[in-house]
């Protein structure tokens, strides 16, 4: 099996770390690139800080397959991610022919000044290729492995479906969900030893209280489908020996 | 005015990465720090990987005041938060005395046999001294100048409470916002200029889409109470010209 894409994501912006601004970008994005086969492995929420976000791209892009960025496009002074790609690429900024272009015909349909803020949301890093905005115009763009995009979640998710055909897919992980109805603590050790067991699956324990009382889905997550059911299989096998054991309630497959 | 405390959130979990599981921690924290006046600076969701987390770890300890990580520190195998903060800080780690007498008596209670998997939960890094949780006992803990707390939002809450008291907290900063109905790119411009007069207020702009059409809330934020209101003023006397001058539809203090 080839190595999977891999992808992290880097929401730019004071507002999520201020609190002020619930963050929607970031669930999305991942089950966006769950559904293509890409794994993401790491996201970091900073400030509008140029050191930062020089920083936080140049590490990321140089160890995923892709990079997706989310804010600070706009035309207003804390709008500084363009700038901040440049200068992570070592590259100048420039108004694109083409967004120029676009935002020009958009301005004048709306009626609005063509002002020097405006246009601003033209620059893009030397070599970067234009992302399509269908919501408000002002495109996000590609350079190198990082995908630039609006913050605004309608605006982001259209830049997602343009952006899209761009990547390189993987094999799409298939997932599956057992709930446990007991204690975390019982299903501890033998849930370790089926995940010791099957390798190429990933088992992860997620506890919950239910009206019965505690419970955990246990999330089984592979490429490899025949193995994946192997061990849910398992899985299934181990709850119930539990439940006649006396020490869980039940089990469910969902 | 003194430096306000920084921090820095970790996300340990495979679950958010994977779309599985939408955050609702980073959020939390954030409200909780603003009102303590503790500055988040920068947040990271990574996944349940030794490598990566110990990296995390040491990466952010030491440029922030505080760090608080939620998540991996429950009775299965995929639970290698503890250990892992052992790594990071290059110490031991043991089961507590505290916290074997605390979960020992819980499940007792509880009619739980406390077996070797719950127990593991009793297991700090050497140094460490334990986090209260009240909901499902299990204790989180701090080492050094990070804050080890549970995934479970519901805990995750509790968990702050209890540590609270020993932050060392910074002048609130306080904000305001006006609404401005009207373009973006018609209050960028001097919406900048007015940044520039007012260097300790930060200005940012969320543009949003109003049944009236487009608008966008300019939030002011800043630890000098007279500053922030004299920065506001102006911002109001802005919109107003842009009001006057037929540019916006309105303005608003919100």
């Amino acid at each position: 099996m080839t190595q999977a894409p891999t992808a992290a994501v880097l929401l730019i912006g004071n507002e999520v770390l201020s609190g002020r601004t619930k963050d929607k970008n970031l669930g999305f994005i991942a089950d966006y690139l769950s559904a293509l086969g890409i794994d993401l492995m790491e996201a970091r929420v900073i400030a509008d800080d140029e050191n930062d976000i020089v920083a936080a791209v140049n590490a990321l892009r140089a160890r995923y397959t892709y990079v997706f960025s989310t804010g600070g496009i706009g035309p207003t002074h804390d709008d500084i991610t363009a700038d901040c790609m440049a200068k992570a690429f070592g590259v100048g900024i420039s108004h694109h022919p083409e967004a120029v272009e676009i935002l020009t015909a958009y301005f004048k349909e709306m009626g609005r000044e063509a002002n020097e803020a405006r246009m601003r949301m033209a620059r893009v890093p030397e070599g970067a290729t234009l992302i399509n905005n269908p919501v408000s115009k002002a495109p996000g763009f590609r350079i190198g492995n990082v995908f630039v995009m609006a913050g605004v979640p309608k605006i982001m998710q259209a830049m997602m479906d343009a952006l899209a055909p761009q990547l390189v897919t993987g094999v799409v992980a298939k997932s599956i969900t057992i709930e446990f109805q007991g204690g975390e603590g019982d299903v501890a050790k033998p849930l370790g030893a089926i995940q010791d067991l099957f390798p190429t699956v990933t088992i992860g324990s997620y506890p919950f209280e239910s009206p019965q009382g505690f419970a955990t889905n246990l999330v089984l997550r592979s490429r490899d489908a025949g193995e994946l059911e192997n061990a849910a299989q398992t899985v299934v096998t181990m709850a119930e020996g539990l439940r006649l054991d006396g020490k869980a309630r039940g089990w469910k497959r969902l």
